[in-house]
């Protein structure tokens, strides 16, 4: 593995997956990491992120830097070309290139601002780190994708399964603000990858990204799509077509006991933070079926994962 | 030691602070903390406090993540069945969860709001980790007592007395802002735990709360109390009778050399930050009876003491 | 060496700069470091001097305590005598003395306000904290000097050179902003010191404080000051006369692949953050001639070279 930029850069998910359920097993220092520097750089709020992935690095024996990008350092331009007389004090050629002058492995974060899907769907920031970086970029969530988290889920459903074959729904639900498509694309991206039963539930409108679900089975019927689920993984996200929209706030689709009674006893999944009694309803959060913090605690391993693997391609 | 939320978890006072003191001499690594992460989030500013238990859990061996809370991270909500639809992105149900995930030992700064007496004595925030975190919580400031200080001030009086019992005083002093009674709390909590004739002095309307200092003498005459003391501790606090309110300047209840007069040369303590000519002169500050900076000093120790404590009961 | 606060504290400059190419080749950790600690507090922004200090303690063994002074500490007073009842909560004595009991060398940085020149050159800030630490203190930047950016300067010449003695030029560069005169100083500084025929050029207004610049020949001709040059170090700075100003922007000094053309197909270097097509052209920083991420790459062997200086002379 060069870069983590989508789950796409996993090649063999079910190799990644087991490797991360043994680094959980045998929490030894790897010493792979001594002597080498991984700089976290934030342009959005992270807490799960920050710790869980400053925390890999560390059990792989690495210095951890971390950097809230704006806030401590300076602004960035990222235009080709731009004559820099406005408040951006430096360019990403620049940034990107000293950052890797002190780090092996640079992580980055960068949200989208939910207004221009076009320039969006460009994944500037993280693109532009790829392309001057020097140094392999693991992407901390991005305008379009979070592959870290989608490969902790992964884990978590391998971990938790108890047939070959579970069937899996994303269930979109509701929320206050318009939040990203990133954690539902990543996660549709890597259960279309391991051996599971998948399919997506939204209301009308809220369709994701038809190159991301490809030929998953779309079901506008909630009650429907979750019978005889296995895992629910519980998500709000504004709409793709109309995009970053909030269309309604949809309040029947908040995720309860009345609605896991549909399941078989599934297991409730979230990425983090999850807003109570509007997302998910404290009945099922409270409950033993929900899994949101063994699955938040499985955001180490997958760092861990695939910085060893990272770390094992250098030089 | 399971937690550490308020001097009465210390179980045997007088083996903590020796213990303290030979971490001081003997500053090796113990390797107790091999592996381990200590996390901690701070809702409020913090100098001594963090720097020195990030410190201490790195001479223990520890991993240490540091977090501005709120500013790093996202606004925690801590209403029990919340409907969460406004600006708090997270309930600390998940966040303590998650933090223990990542940490095996917790330590928090709170600050009280200073408004509602009953509500900043509910320790909603400290409470809240302790009760939803599945590691040990520190506190490392709360609402309503400041531990870690006053095992330094212990420890501190301890290493500098030069007699069996030492008559210790706190004295009152003024401010221009309103401050929290957490440092004055612990402080006069952990003085009734160890061998000293300890006496607190302060204008009427600021006398603290009763259940925190029991039969302790309180002089209302400053320089009557201050007579013969071998240690006076400065501090100003806020009233709790006329809870939160500063009643008066009171200007003429700076410590000065005037003031240290009346004692036996007595050591001079504050814990810091001290505001100069308002708290404390410049005088007294300046002189070889101000103990301030080795009191600031022994944080270290005393945050090492009581995590060796906690890290050698856990499993 | 005790303190590091300016180029002048270098006894050997040559020495130096050989010890820190030999810690450029061989990166191995040195022990030296081991059970010490680093503290990096910042009153500005930074991302260069953050990431390479910090890199550079912890290839020398020390732990790292960073910290933003202000935001995540108190407000600093450093009038002596003040009386402290503004929002100003810590005297800078108690402060240095502080970090001095959790630190062994302490590193700051604090920039000019650019208004009071006499103000300015007093360096209140860092020369409060020698005055009142009881560590080496490093200068991360301050009003009047960049020191750990000139050894950085003076170790990639001596890195880059074919010649026994090249001809340097530090040209001025327009900028929409006033910038300190810091870099340019410690460059002139320690281009004094070291074997290069250093020339310095700079539109009539601009020029550096003739305290600094001594001897140096500053040529007020760009092109003529150019001619065979084999290092041009490109940098702007507000006017030291009339102090703080910036006199026009003076778009025709941009640094740019015509001007380039004078010199001896020079090396271009700049300490960065570069403002693109107003300080340096694309033309110049995206051609082989710029070797300025080599530059920011050799701060973190600068850096090393100066605190490994500083713990042997520790004890």
């Amino acid at each position: 593995m060069k870069n983590y930029f989508s789950t796409h850069d996993i090649q063999n998910i079910q190799e990644l997956i087991n490797q991360a359920l043994e680094l959980k097993k045998s929490n030894t220092s790897l010493e792979l990491g001594k002597g080498k520097t991984l700089g976290l750089l934030f342009f959005n709020p992270s807490l799960r992120t920050r710790l869980s992935t400053e925390k890999a690095g560390k059990l792989l024996g690495m210095d951890v830097m971390t950097m809230n990008a704006g806030k401590d350092g300076w602004a960035l331009e990222f235009e080709d070309g731009a004559i820099m007389n406005s408040d951006k004090a430096e360019h990403i050629k620049e940034a990107a290139g000293v950052l890797s002058q002190y780090c092996d492995i640079i992580g980055v974060r960068a949200f989208p601002e939910l207004i221009d899907r076009d320039k969006d769907e460009e994944e500037q920031v993280l693109k532009s780190f790829q392309k001057y970086a020097s140094v392999p970029v693991i992407n901390l969530e991005s305008a379009t994708g979070h592959p870290l988290q989608a490969l902790t889920d992964a884990i978590t459903i391998t971990e938790l399964k108890d047939k070959p074959k579970p069937k899996v729904v994303l269930t979109w639900a509701p929320h206050t603000k318009a939040l990203p498509q990133s954690v539902p694309n990543s996660f549709a991206e890597i259960m279309q990858k391991i051996d599971v039963d998948f399919v997506i539930t939204n209301p009308k409108g809220y369709d994701l990204n038809p190159k991301v679900t490809g030929d998953v089975k779309v079901i506008h019927d909630q009650e429907e799509a979750l019978k005889d689920a296995d895992f629910v993984y519980v998500k709000n996200w504004s709409s793709y077509e109309n995009y970053g929209k909030v269309l309604s706030t949809e309040k029947d689709w908040t995720f309860n006991q009345q609605k896991l009674k549909h399941t078989n006893n599934a297991k409730v999944m979230h990425c983090l933070p999850v807003r109570r009694n509007v997302v998910i309803a404290d009945d099922v959060l409270d409950s033993p079926n929900a899994v949101v913090l063994q699955q938040a605690g499985n955001r180490t391993f997958a760092a861990q994962a695939v910085m060893k693997r990272i770390l094992e391609n250098l030089d």
